[in-house]
């Protein structure tokens, strides 16, 4: 790949849109000790906006229950959760759900953690929950504050595991009870849904997308923002009718948000927000994939080139301290975490620190690079080498049999790619910082699968692994006596490539 | 009260056997960030040797499931729990249960968070998940280390809400497969039980004591401590029926404790240690007494008159971040920690710490006093007013309609105290340092109280009702020509108060 | 006094201007970790924007030497000093100089820490080392950066101790060439003097104000700021010929500055910037009344009243870590700090926590009070109760004599003065914050003083010393059923109280 | 090299004597935020028990001072200092000098920073001045510490520039006044002399040796060690009479150590203790092997072959924070320090970090490999490839035109060393931890160099420049069926290699 251009360009602007949201398992695994720091060295180094997680009104977090005919709410412990994202510059955005155990209209639950998916047994008392929420969080954090957050209104409601038969009037029931509670407080608060789930086989077409966005009309009501969750995945059924799990082409988040904006340019809600609040490479939290080099391209890819179509990709999640399905039995385990139970950054961390890096306006892009400039005059400069996976191997039935390593074996392996950079510009000498990320340098699953995999990962290990996370960074200082300088480098499979220029 | 004494005399060795352990709630609660804030801060100004936590194996840690045939054990939140108790200097008094779900017999639970009391469905994996538990913190942690910690088996299982049916038989064969694997891994680590409940009206009487010790007696079974919970509370029952709880006598730890000792020596375990596990003023999770200023003297008391009688005695508990009924709903709320959910510290705290300050060499003491020396030379002088429950209000039918504040109604105040001490044996100059705790001198529940009882603490509350839960506390330099100090102060109703007295 | 507002009524824009500077010793005092933790806590409670200080260019910070004919710039302490500012938030207001050892034209010296007071011996060198600087700082901190400092030429050149025979001429000199150098890098870098000393005897004229305003003029200079040091002091002759100090009366601060945006006026800069880089009670760093509970109403009076007359005061110094002669002999020696060497809290540090509590509106002012709001709404109400001088005793010869403790002879004692407020405005609830400060409350001198003077604080004085230091603060909540709070309070001698009020 | 040894065998002793003491700077220096962090890291890294710095007495410490015929002491400056030590856990190894400017007989100085090297002008005031010393530490630190303490009379009083005259007698009049003093105080404290300089070109000789030990022996003086400076380095003369320093052969510490042990047994004191505490390859501050490689292996093998014939051995010195002979212009310019100015560690760091991580009990050893358990039964095997200078490069000329990274040419290049490990006594199976110093991997000054030798280190440089001073380590493990492990590996020129074993 040759890439010529010249710095001195007036740039095209650049949102960096996949900074606005993270998601997190449940509200109450953000009371952990390892939970927060997780995600104190996220915002210390690619700080998001907001955090999404489920089970706010879950019962481990204590907010409501009925004794001797009195209702009672307590915040408590949502304000030691709040307290610590707002002191560490990241906001909620707020998932409400599950529904209290005490106000719930059924038994059934969802998770390991058991969050009940019932609408209330009472639909005032329900106004009255959101109306104590609201007003607490007003009167804790500021109006000016809480009109910042986004309030979404349950999790995945077309789903039955997520909503009591994935009742669609009842959705729509507590979608608007909800929204006209909190807009009665204050009409700048923002609200939205469907939070629907994964697109699946329905390639380009959100679930529930068109129904929520026609009833919503019909009734006139608030939407601040429309969600659901493009998972880039399908689900076909073998010949014995068992179903599996397959991943789909590079280009299916792409097609997924395109039909969106159109569902959403022939609806009455043309300009909605448009928040993707939860996307990873697939939606199941025993993925092994999660923990490979190949989550660092996958996201640098996909993120670039969905730029433009979405006001927000929330990558799920943030830290495999998660127990939808209970917890993993090793270090490593297909969580979703950008970083392990032990704090490891894995590759997808990595993957949102080198888009972190990018700078405000666009110079040149093509196939696997983007030219940037920041306001102080750096370039960062980015480069992949994105490998796909194999289409005879983009199959779930694979990973039963596949130990851990051999999980390469699912990828299209492509040869090292070559980028020589002319670059007209620049000053007479230039600074040239390199941070490369492939296979050998920052992966740390594949370190500890060097390592020999152990289960439990010694607190000398820790400190081993804890070296081999970090990106391979080097400096060097080149005269451009022309103001032009003249690049190579070489970006192996899986690889990221991040170079910053400063002109000396 | 006059107290003359003597400086230079010697000494008679004090043993600080209430530094020894403390309780908390169940372990999963230390994967908290608050609680780790909680414990360190106690580990900072008064750092307790062990700690005791229910749940080891319960689900939330993880450590045991079953799938497909196979049997997993999983240890990394356990690790990552004792991690930070080891890096802030406290082991674990290890508590063993309860069972984890896919090894229970039964589905009985107890407390909020459901832990499991039946016995395991198959002996021998229980003895391998045992075994597996022990080698995993050997391998870990290193013999030496592992050597030092103590192994209980259960808790209260002579209760039936805490093991199946109280069974008596079950419990020695949990006891024996139990205490007989951890020996034959190594016969230098420490196991004992059986960790039996609060003697209720059987006052002098552990229950399960004398049956315990005759059956480990006949079955030669190893036992290095004796443990049980001298809770100093009576169950009356009223006329219609109905039960309720009485605080006993000022005197009931030392009966109990003293009972004990009898049954030892004359069992074939004469020597064996004795770990009182857990202790409180009572063992209700919601007696607003917890939070008021009688804790102070309360545990000042009763710590320094049980001298002798105990190896240990291990207040339960160390923070309000405790869920066995839930968690409370107001920032005080009658709950057992030395600190409340938000960190401040409560009166019990204060007593602790006191007890702390105290020096290696008893010099004089009496009635609500005592007098030390340090190994630097320093006195530590504590002086008391206790004030006991009244005899006509020591019901917990009372609390009911209490509000906060009126709680105080329950005790026969006392006046205040004047203390007049005439020391000898000095320098010529003196420095005293003195430390004051009453209900207007470091009593946080007081002061929020006088706050308004506010059910959320503001942040701005927080900050103030964190500078008034600070003991008072000044200096005098006080010329003392003749190698004497005359000095007097006042001891308000339960207040202590701490002389630290240094030549100069 | 009774005061009566409303607090629905519009208010009048407040500039903070106090916060604008802080001064501090000499910049190699910035590289000791005690003063760095001064100012980090400085910064942490109550921000500065710049801070200035003298000696950038002084033999300790190594910035310029010979060899064998070379000349060798050194800017790696002074990238520590800034570094560590920048890194806190706060901005140099540079003071440029003194001169190099090895650039020198002179070996005159100033302070026990030998600054050199001469001009260059070559003026080139001078112009090519200040391109050094300005180059070096630009490259570390960026343009965007530098264009928010200051940049001061010299300290007090009317002084022949601090410039060689107070040369007006040698100093236009200086101040063009550094000037036009600067310039000549970017335009928007910002230059000024002439950093002129205390007006002394000569009230309401800024020593060289005319001179160097009308020099710059002739020259056509640039001048973007004019800096002077309104010290309000005098300096009679006894009469035997000897000279001392005397403290001028309350209103000396504002007529020096009336005096000064006079001569703006009329000169051919009339909106020049007017920053006063040094001031405070007096220019002695041993007058033992800057440890007085005396500085913190002096700080919040004169503040408050000279509020539109300057765009910063810049007290005189941060702190008691300044050697200028030499270091004092005890804990507090009359030193400038706001925090003595210990980092103990004087009363000027609470003096201007005071005024930085203060809204961004006026609501009511008058005498030793004021009321204002918040941006979030809060009041935040701030009375004093200022002692002036005795008209006998304003005379630095009685210093000399006076033990600690004593030195509160020197002032006029006014009464207790009581404030009633009538507030209409309010919600059905208010929550009042009251924070004090007197001779009895946060005044760490009288503490130090009560507690025998000691000449070194053992650690465990300096824990007592250091909660004696903290404002006392209390938090009431108040019905105010009729939207109207009528509160009363005393403030005592030197006292200072900030009542913050927030409807609920 | 092959090596085999069976790990069951008992081991002989292991003394880490290269763990007591360290040198610094000035005390001055020792209040700076950059020293602090620099010994911090040290000693969070691998603790020292003692560190030495010259000029506890020096002006910028304000210790004494004469005014109006009283004499001052001031300790607040050294309390800062000592507090900051204790708190790390390192002790004074207490250097007494220089002299007081107001006490001094003469006005000779040493240094940039002019310590004076006079004798006191009265030598009771010195006494005193001693007495106000000791007696303050002892008030402030409790004697217990301060016996555990070293006291050594001043510093390299054979040589004029340090002492005036170099004179013999007056050196024994001070440390006789100093000795006898300290000792009338308490007589546990220890008291050493004479601190003298490098032997120079008189091999195996300390300056000052016998006539100081004589002198002590003829007046009884107490003597608890002896303390000199054993540089191993020449200073020839050349042809036309112009000194210059030559790097002396690979045994000269050895051969001084066994020639001072000769001299102490054949003295009043043959069982003095032995410090020497000041040595590093060269006694001077700008030489710029200093900075390279060369120092790990240099450290470690004299290190390892000096074991027995010292008490300790203090490397000259933590930081390049040092500032006899001004500051360095660069941030690496041949300074002492094992920390740069920026805190990047040097080769020296990771040598004296190699040395901590050997166990207790030696195996086995050889020419450049030692086998070390640990008391947790983890062994620690140290291989290394040290390369002395050339025959025909020792010679410090060569310097003055030695571009950074041309130095590598004054050492005679050794051949990368092969070790083949053949160790017998393992468990079944075993885990190795591998972690590597050479050129290429933890060499910050080679990084730097690389980097293009900045003279200034950007923040960005810095951040790279930490991770390329950091040791290259992974984990391997190893099936040990017949328990016994056979493994390879190359140490390059300049290289240390650490093998960590544990049988798992």
């Amino acid at each position: 790949m040759k890439i010529h251009t010249n710095l001195k360009q007036p740039g095209k602007p650049l949102t960096h849109y996949w900074r606005v949201c993270v998601g997190g398992g449940r509200v109450g695994e953000a009371l952990r000790a390892d939970f927060q720091k997780h995600l104190e060295m996220v915002q210390r180094e690619m700080p998001f906006q907001y955090i999404r997680m489920h089970g706010l009104f879950h019962e481990d977090m204590m907010v409501y229950r009925e004794e001797d005919g009195r209702h009672i709410t307590n915040w408590q412990y949502v304000d030691l959760v709040y307290d610590h994202w707002l002191s560490i510059g990241i906001r909620p955005f707020v998932e409400l759900g599950f529904m209290p155990y005490d106000l719930a209209s059924g038994d059934q639950t969802v998770f390991w953690w058991k969050g009940n998916i019932t609408p209330p047994k009472d639909w005032a008392r329900w106004e009255w929950l959101i109306e104590q929420y609201i007003h607490h969080i007003i009167e804790r954090y500021g109006l000016d504050e809480v009109r910042r957050w986004y309030f979404e209104v349950w999790n995945e409601p077309g789903l039955d595991i997520f909503w009591k038969d994935a009742d669609f009037a009842a959705y729509m029931e507590l979608y608007e009870r909800t929204a006209r509670t909190i807009k009665s407080i204050d009409s700048q608060l923002r609200v939205g849904g469907p939070a629907s789930h994964g697109f699946g086989d329905h390639v380009g077409v959100p679930p529930w997308g068109e129904e929520f966005l026609a009833a919503c009309a019909e009734r006139k009501l608030p939407l601040d923002f429309f969600s659901t969750h493009p998972y880039p995945t399908l689900y076909p059924v073998d010949l014995e009718g068992r179903g599996y799990m397959t991943w789909d082409g590079p280009d299916r988040l792409l097609v997924d948000a395109r039909g969106c904006d159109q569902l959403f340019r022939s609806s009455a809600y043309p300009n909605v927000e448009r928040h993707y609040t939860e996307w990873s490479s697939s939606p199941s939290p025993r993925d092994p994939v999660h923990d490979t080099a190949f989550l660092a391209s996958f996201i640098v890819d996909n993120n670039w080139r969905a730029r433009g179509l979405m006001d927000s990709l929330s990558f799920w999640v943030v830290s495999d301290i998660f127990e939808e399905c209970r917890q993993g039995d090793t270090p490593f385990h297909g969580g979703f975490g950008l970083v392990n139970i032990q704090g490891l950054k894995k590759a997808s961390y990595h993957g949102y620190w080198f888009l972190s890096r990018l700078g405000n306006d666009v110079l040149a892009e093509g196939d696997s690079y983007a030219i940037t400039r920041r306001s102080d005059g750096t370039l960062a400069v980015l480069m992949w080498n994105y490998c796909h996976y194999r289409d005879d191997a983009n199959d779930s039935r694979l990973l039963a049999s596949a130990k851990p390593g051999e999980i390469y074996g699912l990828f299209a392996m492509q040869p090292a790619r070559e980028f020589t950079l002319n670059l007209e510009g620049l000053g007479t000498s230039a600074r040239l910082q390199i941070t490369r990320f492939d296979r050998e340098h920052g992966s740390v699953y594949d370190a500890w699968v060097a390592m020999g995999t152990p289960q439990h990962i010694l607190p000398a290990d820790l400190d081993v692994l804890r070296r081999c996370m970090e990106l391979d960074v080097s400096v060097q200082r080149i005269a451009t006596p022309a103001n032009t300088l003249k690049w190579t480098t070489t970006v192996q499979p899986f690889g990221v490539t991040l170079l910053e220029i400063r002109s000396e």
